[in-house]
């Protein structure tokens, strides 16, 4: 039985869930019950992230029974913070009251990679519908997800809100802990260090923030929208590059005094990125993929060879970096604030959706607000 | 003035040169002299490695003034083994009379890789041509290398032979160093863990060799020649896998218990390879690619980030793991004889050739002795 | 419920628990059940370790009540290895009827260490007393423990046990994950390396086992008792050293070619055993230590410093270096059994722990059997 | 022969030499003349370290013959920056007219810790007196320093000081890079992490400066002089305590939430500080020793073995640490102004070492200029 409450908690909660491809419908469903290691948080904000668009008209990746989740009552949306307001029975690390951000995967703790802490990578990735759960969650993927009003998730996603810190901004905090993780896979110490990011989405753009924050140099950012470089212009970036109007590879390397760059994180997913960024970095550099084009796009392997080039895939953040991320924002080192540009009420999702696949008014990091329903 | 010696140097020396692409051509070369920390070593025996091949078609790969070195007096060959003849001003880590293996590669010493550990990443790879030398050396690539009978090498890149070992099996320690490398970039810790090797030319042998003797399990090894299978199994592959009769992602997870691979190694080069093996690993693994298809491959980025990939290329050896794999062959963990295939005296040189890049009469390693000339 | 079952579960069990200090007690208990994520299994053998010796005098360590569990029906013993009998709910990584050796650490799974993959430090180490529990086990210290008939496990801590071992060497795996352990902090790369052992007890023996395994050359074992040398000698050291008729520190270095050792695995627990061994090894070297004196003693701090050497605390096993010590022996790359020297009925257990705490009749690793009771 | 030079070099230049301890002569010596990879800097500016002290009056450490340089015409100091006035032959990474900051330590570049990059761990260290040398170097140490107004080093040990820096605040980037060293060892990602100093000289401080700028939180200082606990809070400390009025230990963990830190840094020295903050830490936390007592110390080992704790002992900086401090002080992540105190040209060097010694008016870091002698 979950312990402590100050907050009334409703038997039930407007939710959106999938219907054919490209549809939301909204529904009510049950307010979900925390489990022994995890909290019932009331979601105050989520934000809509360019995965949570792929799935609303493709479904959700890698669920173990095969299937995309339509019309099965699945709710997408992953990048929310709320309060809590109902803990399980064996939570002391949070309180009632406690404003929080999420984590969007929770680990099996059991496998190979959670036993290595690599729970991002968890073995048991999507096993977790039906009556076979080994604790798995993926929020919005494989699990149900933020489009709503209350969630359940264990205390490892979790991490604290500062008092100071808008909703908002809050949402941002994972986005910024993926970018921190794809620092940090790269090894973490970057000070002084050249890197390049190329994709100036919110990733991009806070990957550019947390490079500078932890003192990397030059930070170097190419994308193709004029309006997104100048707001990395504001968060840090030292040179920006507009791979529309300047062949890109050329144009970083001599932004960087005409060496390839040591690290680069690769945010744009473009079929182009991974040929190109290998081109842009020096001999035994370090790249992360923190986006991806859809089917087989083509690569010179030889360079990756002759060069000592590592790769590291990343799927979303991992071992606590949004901890950190969140420890750097609650410090100041970077202000989110400019990758934040739409706000709207939970009622008008689709509206909302609306902004952030078709770019609408500069659109970039697009808010919803559980509020108005 | 290099000081110490027991051995009757000679002032000249014969040496297999580069004429026109695919023709090599004998000359007489004067007998060079260790600097500083440097040896001058009598080449006992040289083996043929596929990229010998390709330097004698197509040139030396990333010379700094980008010309291939034909007709310009250069001499390949990087697989050696000989005796110290005489050292250097400093040396005294080595004693004339001691049989050595050689590294390929002498990093600068100065850069920020070689000051990381990372002398194979050197940023001054090449620039040892003409008066400019910061002291990168790669031999066989960027300076002469071992198809003659003298030859001087830092210090840094020897290893001792023990009495107990022939020749040619010497010349596999720097070829074992390579795939010891290749697992030591994959995290070194083996033992009890999956592991596919793709390709079963002699580092893809001795990548069997040393995973087993590092305790990996299983190690499956695919290849398309059953002979060379047939020697995986004698190197200790649990399981061998022909990809011209299976489909190798299927069989590989199903050697592995319907599961993917922690570790993979990739050492056949095909242009398909990177894809399948992306598709043999399970969550979180990491790849080491050792090999490369010439020009760009198609491959299925999105795998490597929805999956948390990690994928390590490396040229060649590295991070002392050729003196780390003597040791392990010294105290015999595996035998590596299997790989050795055919000798021919260094007078017949172009026969060897012949019978490496044809693959005649099964040759999978072919060594080249210096005698009889 | 549980699922699954071919073998008949009785109601309760004969246990040895704690009276009065130095005080064990025969008693029956309930036969435990396993939770959702846990196995029961029937204990076939368990070995006697050291530090029983001091629960059973002094107390278990570090648990949260601060108390020692005497005359509170606690069973203490770790090093075991059974029969999996029954299922938890969500088990199907295992099934009944498999045999396994059993880690001793379970980890929160919750808490900052558990999230990097350090389930032996466990913040939440010995919370798990009473009503509030979030899940950590350390068998025999902070949770009932082996010297008994059944016991529930978490599947994290099971490696299984191949057919062809005897129960008395499969005890030996955890004591071996634990020498595993101590050699992956120092990085795990041996292979070549110079590696010093101090103490010829369990860890310390196959400390050298595995070093050798490895490829570590030399390994050099020191003691005070010539018959543990000789076992040493057996599982391979190249050089052994007796304490007690030598300086140490000299004949350590003079073993090693008059060189500074690379690594040390500390055993001994001798008042002295820290400032010797860091006299031992060369800069830049590391050192593990896996055992302690009680109450302070005294280290010349300065060398730790002038000497760049580091220093890893191991308090038993981690990171499933017990899954690779496993698959090491599976596939005998070393003879665990000159380790084993007793064995004893469960009913004898006193007598058995006499024997290990007096080194009686050569006394290294005394066995218990869960038979004839 | 040295090229490049816009600089008129004097043939001869006045040094402080070592006379008998505790007593510094002043003497005209040549100016030294750069080797192939070094350069000839202009000293203008010196920090002083409390090693200097104790070279001063016990002689330099670790010499390879064993004797402390007193009389021998010997140059101690060691944190100095000035400008580069000619170049060794090989060198184009800096121009003459450069700013620089110094390392300390330049590694012989062929023992088996350089080649790991551990250049501070060099294992010919001191090897470099007479004809014999492989190229060690630790300016002060083993090779003559910079109490005096020429020196020549490696470009390895050079990092570049910005234009708008001062001399003054240049002399503090070794030693801001040996306390970013002391982060680096203990794994570098600090940000949300807690961290405890110990000891508020200029090691500590500039620990506490660059541990907030990389996001530590709570950062936690001690010392037993109010004032330099000031200067710690104006260089970000979240809590400084004053271990003369209350126990540090239990004060640590207060500061802490009640709990253990998860970093420690040990800049103290006093011969309880090791015993001391295996106290203040959590589970499998990591310590930095960057200081020590003289001769043996009491230490409570079982504490590190329970705690699974490490410890890593740095003799100064190192792995390219001060490129990283040079760059975030660059980018201004902090101020270290404030450890800079004092000032004295060269010519008063006996009255700035009084400062320095008796901690005169405040003093913490005093630099002497190379002027008015």
């Amino acid at each position: 039985m979950p312990h402590g409450s100050g907050f009334d908690i409703p038997e039930t909660m407007k939710a959106w869930v999938l219907g054919d491809p490209d549809e939301l419908k909204p529904v009510e469903k049950s307010v979900p019950s925390p489990g022994t290691a995890e909290v019932l948080i009331r979601i105050d904000a989520v934000a809509i992230c360019a995965t949570d668009l792929e799935i609303i008209s493709h479904g959700a990746p890698a669920l173990i029974d095969g299937g995309p989740p339509f019309n099965k009552n699945f709710t997408p949306g992953h990048e929310f913070m709320g309060t809590i307001v109902q803990l399980g029975p064996t939570v002391d690390e949070y309180a009632v009251g406690d404003r929080v951000a999420v984590e969007i995967h929770a680990g099996c703790g059991r496998c190979r990679r959670c036993r290595m802490g690599m729970y991002t990578s968890c073995l048991n990735y999507g096993a977790n519908f039906g009556d076979f759960s080994k604790g798995h969650r993926a929020n919005g993927y494989t699990t149900d997800g933020a489009f709503t009003q209350y969630a359940v998730n264990h205390v490892n996603t979790l991490v604290r809100v500062p008092d100071a810190m808008s909703d908002e901004v809050a949402t941002l905090i994972v986005t910024a802990g993926t970018a921190t993780y794809g620092l940090d896979v790269l090894g973490g110490l970057v000070a002084g260090d050249s890197l390049v990011v190329t994709g100036a989405g919110p990733i991009g753009l806070l990957g550019v923030a947390v490079g500078k924050a932890l003192g990397a140099e030059p930070v170097i950012l190419t994308d193709i929208v004029d309006e997104r470089l100048e707001i990395g212009v504001r968060l840090g970036a030292d040179h920006v590059i507009n791979a529309a109007r300047e062949p890109a590879v050329e144009a970083v390397r001599r932004a960087n005094g005409g060496h390839g760059v040591d690290f680069a994180l690769e945010c744009s997913g473009v079929p182009s990125a991974l040929d190109d960024v290998i081109a842009m970095v020096n001999r035994g550099a370090r790249i992360c993929l923190a986006a991806f084009a859809h089917g087989p796009v083509k690569v010179d392997i030889s360079q990756i060879v002759m060069n000592n080039t590592y790769l590291f895939g990343i799927r979303g953040e991992g071992k606590s970096a949004v901890r950190r991320a969140a420890a750097l924002m609650a410090q100041q080192k970077f202000d989110a604030t400019p990758v934040h540009t739409h706000t709207f009420p939970l009622s008008e999702l689709p509206e909302a959706l609306r902004h952030a696949r078709e770019k609408l008014d500069g659109a970039i990091k697009v808010v919803i607000r559980n509020q108005d329903w």
